[in-house]
Parts: structure tokens; C-alpha cells; sequence
């Protein structure tokens, strides 16, 4: 079926502690990500919640990609909107699962701007 | 049921067009939506495409605001992630529906982050 934008959302629980409260290594594991699969990045904003905590996205040509970290609950929300068919999205997601050492990873994916039936 | 985040996912399909490749217009409206629920702005991305579309986001304390619009299919994706119960995302939600103009808006809520069952 088509549509504009395929959108994952991952929930990443039991993850490598260690990565959730570095805000260079998550910056770094989200632009890896997207470049590794071909993703042009246009912009990014990351910020780093006191006392613990990052929220960070890349803004990439063919959309997003977003993490907000709990490290307290070992825990991710990641998601990764693209649109186009010049990569897949879950390559992206594999990359930032392996890099945040998450366990038992979780995703859905939601297709995202459907036109062409009816009317 | 308690969760870290809740992550709202608007479909925008029939919006006035006028707003959907207007960068200043968009940045407003979802600077002026997260100011007007409280929610504290700490980044934010914007950019345009060429020959037209816009995708941005505001990264925001209590997690961010996105958006990626279609100008040619009057079409914006929108997503809204929050968490804490200091705001209701979906108050910031009316307020970007109303700014776009859009007609017969869908949104589906996700929980994100569940815990405290089992182990």
C-alpha cells in the first residue's frame, strides 16, 4: 500500500545504561545511523535533561529521527520517520538497537500520509 | 495504565495549503502551540525542501513536537510526544489542527514506555 512516510516507533527497554545519558555517543549512534544507510542530514538538536536524560533528533532529507532516554528505566523511545524509497528505515533502526545494546526490541511500524483510494 | 511517554501521531490531510510551505508559519505554529500548553522550548530544527515541503520539530522539556508537511497533497504528518502530566499533548494538538486549517483530522495516541508488570 502506498503512502508518503513509513514511521517506526521502537521501544528499547533492558538497554546499555551506559549509552543513555551520553549525549555525544547518542548524537553520534543517530547521525552514524543515518548516514550508514544513506540518509542526507539537514539538522539535528540534542539536549541533555538535568539530572539525567537526553531528547535528541536529526533532522534527515527524507524525514526524522528522534530519542528521548531514560536512563533510570534502562529505557529508549526511539523513532524514525522516512519518506521515499531510497532506504529502509529498518536498517536505520537495527544500527541504533545494536549501538544502545537493547534487549528484546520492540517496533511497529505505522505507514504514514496514505492517498489514492476513494474520492 | 502509566507510562513514561504518550505519543500522539496526527494525520492532517486537507489543510489550507498557504501554511504547509511556510517555514515561519509552521515554526510558529508549533512554538506558539507548545508555549501555550507550558511546555519549556529547549531546541528546535526547521527546513525547507526544494521544489517545496517542510519538516521541523521542537525538541521541548517535556520530550517534542514534529512535523513533516506535503504542500502538493495538502498533507502534514504530524507527531507529538510527551511525558510527565504537567500538559495534555492533545490540547497542543488542537492548536496545530486549528493553525493548519486541517479537515477531518485522525490522531491515534501510543503509550510509550510501560512498566511496573511482571518480573
Amino acid at each position: 500500500m502506498n503512502a508518503l512516510g513509513k514511521h517506526l516507533l521502537l521501544e528499547l527497554k533492558d538497554c546499555d545504561p551506559s549509552t543513555l545519558d551520553d549525549t555525544e555517543l547518542l548524537r553520534d549512534a543517530l547521525l552514524s545511523a543515518a548516514r550508514e544507510v544513506g540518509a542526507t542530514i539537514v539538522g539535528e538538536s540534542f539536549h541533555r535533561f538535568q539530572p539525567h536524560g537526553i531528547s535528541g533528533v536529526v533532522i534527515i532529507a527524507e524525514s526524522h529521527l528522534c530519542i528521548h532516554t531514560w536512563p533510570e528505566h534502562k529505557y529508549a523511545a526511539v523513532d524514525i520517520f522516512t519518506c521515499g524509497d531510497e532506504f529502509n528505515p529498518e536498517d536505520a533502526a537495527s544500527l541504533v538497537i545494536q549501538r544502545l545494546g537493547a534487549h528484546d526490541p520492540w517496533l511497529m511500524e505505522v505507514k504514514r500520509g496514505i492517498f489514492g483510494y476513494g474520492r
